[in-house]
């Protein structure tokens, strides 16, 4: 399908998408650059790349599909970067957990070929981060939302869509802003309150202590606390707007069953409970309801 | 190693219980007990219990080990239901997840056989509550916390020790107002949040897509607020003194770090996120530090 994947970060999530695009056999021969001359390096030799490229310019020399798997902070920079080499024939897409900002640098960079951007969000990843820890199977079965603009062209859009759904991902569309605030609820604040709940524990008296009693609900709710921190500030920081209103809406619950819970009002915060637990138990990750 | 067990509760944690002691050759028969008659029947069709006792009572008359498997508000309740034939050679056990309010009830109910009462606490559960679920693993590896106190006869705490012991469990002791903090911390909040964080998205006017677009972070992190309405509005009610405590560091943190982000403060929040990261990616369930 592809001739050549430009890949600009070679981490985890460049580094799947680059094994499982192979994988599927939807392209023939991956260039990569990483900021790190060494993960590029280890890269090749673990033959997620094919061609060590010396610059994010020279990765994109000749692809006709590329990928910034680049932390979302980095994005603007990178455009920069490649823009001289940028054709309207190549498919340009990113990975950022954060669209708005995302395409907003792509506007003020790319200028007339905003068309062949298709800003992507694939819904996935791992607490631990780093090219050895790239799995071909990290995007099968996820979802993966594309935030396409009035510019975009419908051919690349089509085609993105084409590729990932040959990764085995559930492709859906949606605006820019309606994603930010959807990943500010579901995404980025439940991992500002897993980074601030051990920030709190660890900074008491017998914080150390407290951690070695903790069980099995307190590992699974606190696994994204151990996620890469320049990606998750990048992604705080960029959502910022939107994870601010998130944390209001939060907020209000919680100090209304704490007032329940130290008021006794034992019925009303039951009810709350239920309500939350129900809710959960009906849930089920990549179905709409 | 006891001849007969006494189960006052049949639920999921009792029933659990049941079959792990039978499992392990540990009891040769159980008399089990619920408050409602079609779980006791249940139970016995399951195999989980041998004989239904009409009551709490009668569940425990003849028993030489006796476990409340109730929610804690039920404790003191339970404790006047079968004060009548508790003896001074029988181990009384719980599995309250709160122990100054159960020890407290044990005090005032219990009285000259407060010393047959070995509190505990096994670090254990799942989100699906009720009989149907029990499972003779649930206990299998797990920590159980003994809160004695000074009027615990030694040598029931001794039984009690070795019983956890035999059932493959990793077994501490504390002092019950210590294990109160520490589970408020690592188990109480964390439940409370994830209720909040359900609650403030479900109330949203897109919340139920957002909760469409949730991916496997959100999956772990809100898996314990599918968790039982009744056991979890007894236990933030009965440690609401702690809860709030905790809940008081919980929100300095969380307001820092909303703060770092809103003001552009990244390598502060960077630092914050890297702590937190760090603690949590060196932490292992059952692993004192």
């Amino acid at each position: 399908m592809f001739e050549q994947l430009g890949l600009i970060g070679c981490g985890l999530m460049g580094g799947s998408f680059a094994l499982a695009m192979k994988r599927a056999g939807l392209v023939k021969r991956v260039v990569g650059y990483s900021k790190s001359p060494s993960t590029t390096e280890r890269a090749r030799q673990m033959g997620v790349i094919d061609v060590e490229a010396p610059s994010a310019l020279l990765a994109v020399s000749g692809a006709d599909v590329v990928l910034l798997a680049v932390p979302v902070a980095a994005t603007e920079a990178t455009f920069k970067a490649i823009r001289h080499l940028v054709t309207n024939s190549m498919l340009i897409m990113d990975v950022g957990s954060t669209k708005r900002e995302v395409v907003d640098a792509a506007r003020r960079v790319l200028r007339d070929h905003i068309g062949s951007f298709v800003p992507a969000h694939p819904i996935t990843g791992k607490e631990l981060s780093g090219v050895e820890h790239a799995d071909p199977d990290l995007y099968h079965g996820k979802q993966v939302i594309l935030t396409p603009i009035e510019k975009t062209q419908t051919a690349h859009l089509k085609r993105a869509q084409a590729l990932w759904e040959g990764l085995g991902c559930h492709v859906q569309q949606m605006a820019p802003d309606s994603h930010d605030a959807a990943f500010a609820a579901v995404s980025h604040l439940p991992h500002l309150l897993a980074f601030a709940l051990i920030h709190a524990i660890d900074g008491q008296a017998h914080g150390k202590d407290f951690l070695g009693l903790a069980g099995p609900g307190f590992r699974d709710f606190t696994r994204i606390a151990a996620s890469d921190p320049k990606v998750w500030r990048d992604i705080l920081l960029s959502n910022r707007v939107e994870l601010v209103e998130q944390a209001k809406m939060f907020q209000r619950s919680l100090m209304n069953m704490l007032h329940l819970a130290e008021t006794g009002a034992g019925e009303k915060l039951e009810e709350m409970i239920a309500q939350a637990s129900q809710v959960r138990a009906q849930w089920h990750m990549g179905r709409k309801k």
